[in-house]
């Protein structure tokens, strides 16, 4: 048995720099990914046109066959004039927004109460079709009077934002990204409640692989499953699967692969968050999409819609050949190393029924 | 300013075996406990009167001046016989009963959904006042169809067999350890609801010191902080402090001080759950008490209220001497060590405002 799944593409992938990105770039072709869209919170953030193609250099020299999609990291030293050119020179096809303090190198990030400093950037996002990649959480407060905020509710009290960013922008194509719960799956169903067939959506979630797999009891004592957003319940696990199975166009990949060598997740404090699923990020997916009898569905979510979102098509691709499923055991290896570096993927030494294949 | 504590307990020790019971069994005293029950999850579990008399003896040799409380693994290799001549020989004081699976060596225990093989049991330890001391868990399931259970509803999901087992035997002692929940906390003030002033309550619950402290971001990441149950949400916090420090006889403490060598912290996956309270235990509990203006009700909490409960008085002890709370700079160790193992206590590197003197 073999599938066709077309010009497939990971619209979350965090290949890091230096001797971490060497080793982890060529993965991405190894998972069955064709068009990778790069985060940009490296140390310091990508905040320039020159380092935005720059590192695109850096990363095409690792692997001609990967398309990468560059973003800009939204902070106070982005300008409307920076942000106006980089669409010209279609240098960066979005910009991540990163609330400050919630996950890996987000210190320099924006204050997710208040988004209003940035909206003459988000004007001229929309006006050049630049997508908004919202890491959807709200920082963690406790608070004898008010409202409590920690990792289990940090995306459900982030979806109020969401909701007046696309009121306030109709037109600025979002994407939510790796979204972790059921009240996120029902905001992004409910602002495409009047979604025509056929009709493109502005506001789109992005589902990783391994939040189709965890729960908060996997990564309770287990560093290598944490990562943020935390994994969350049963119920949020159902809705997501549910979810990225669904056929519906607004529901697309995006693994947010974050690879962190061993020695920093085997710590007995200040754990790096990240789950590492790149080099078989598309066999994970075909494991779950498989056990749900939904096969069938799994081009449309590694692919067409996607790809229909971010307006890809064959004429911007580095290499024209395409990713086929195929029905082979795949066994995940312990570890992926190189040089100094050792990362962990997500459930090694597991068998995977479904590898990939490139025609 | 200083504090007389009167004979302090705490109700939940885990002081394990070999060189780690060599290791912390002194840190008791140090912590400001002179009184202290022993946990009985050892490899294997103490289930014979002789283990727990070997067990006492090296415990004792270690530390000539706490008193230790032993108890029994409540599992299929206890019988009522043997529950009845340890009653009569005063071998023990209560029986420890840990779900199966839930935490660190419970393996050999029992299936929470069905304590009925065990009643007999009950009987017997009721009929000579011994104490049913419940880890209040039940396992993880996740089910399409019927409720999901995790690590973060497993101690409400609990709470229905421990008002079954109340009503089975209303003059059974129980002990609900570590409760980290609102809805656990309000359980335990619905079954003593009628209690009269001075009355001795059937059903108390222990309350930790960690879990004064934590809630669910402070584990995220941190295997120092991963303990089971988990600590939950702020609001659980909130309640757990308000009960330690309310004055109701039926909040006790009980440390649930777990060590692990850092070794088995500092891992990727399968972190051992426990936190490592016991040198600090008194002075822990005094910084939150403290803080919420209510140090006055500590000795309620730490001596006056456990010992009434377990029929504890002076002619008990081993050692006369009181603890003392007094204000004076304790810095928490970055780790405890000997011979081959090294533990890194609660909040390492932290100043506390109290220390403890013996008088």
């Amino acid at each position: 048995m073999a599938i066709e799944l077309g010009y497939t593409a990971d619209y979350h992938v965090h290949l890091r720099q230096d001797e971490m990105m060497r080793l982890v770039t060529p993965t991405v072709r190894q998972g069955g990914v064709s068009i990778a869209y790069i985060m940009p919170n490296l140390v310091p953030p990508i905040t320039t046109l020159d380092r935005v193609i720059e590192y695109k250099q850096e990363l095409e020299q690792l692997c001609d066959s990967t398309t990468f999609l560059m973003t800009l990291y939204l902070s106070k030293d982005l300008t409307p004039e920076l942000v106006e050119e980089a669409a010209h020179k279609k240098a960066i096809r979005g910009i991540k927004c990163y609330p400050s303090g919630v996950t890996t190198n987000s210190n320099a990030g924006v204050d997710p109460n208040d988004f209003s400093q940035f909206y003459p950037i988000f004007e001229i996002m929309q006006k050049h079709g630049l997508v908004l990649n919202l890491h959807g959480e709200k920082p963690s407060i406790s608070n004898e009077e008010g409202k409590d905020i920690h990792v289990l509710n940090a995306e459900p009290e982030f979806l109020p934002a969401l909701f007046k960013l696309h009121k306030d922008f109709p037109k600025l194509k979002i994407v939510l990204e790796h979204c972790t719960t059921k009240a996120a799956v029902d905001a992004i169903h409910e602002i495409n409640k009047d979604l025509k067939d056929g009709e493109q959506p502005i506001v789109v979630a992005s589902i990783t692989a391994h939040h189709l797999f965890l729960i908060v009891d996997d990564w309770a004592g287990n560093p290598l499953n944490f990562c943020k957003p935390v994994a969350k319940l049963p119920e949020d696990k159902r809705a997501l699967i549910s979810a990225a199975t669904s056929g519906k166009p607004y529901f697309i990949f995006g693994s947010d692969s974050a690879p962190h060598d061993v020695h920093k997740k085997a710590v007995h404090t200040g754990v790096c968050a990240g789950v590492y699923t790149q080099p078989y990020a598309i066999a994970y997916l075909a494991e779950v999409f498989d056990k749900h009898g939904k096969l069938d569905k799994l081009k449309d979510f590694v692919s067409t819609f996607g790809n229909s979102f971010y307006e890809m098509d064959e004429s911007k691709l580095r290499s024209k050949q395409k990713c086929w499923l195929v029905e082979k055991p795949n066994l995940v290896a312990d570890t992926v190393a190189q040089g100094g570096l050792t990362v962990v993927p997500f459930r090694p030494g597991s068998k995977l029924r479904y590898a990939v294949e490139w025609r």
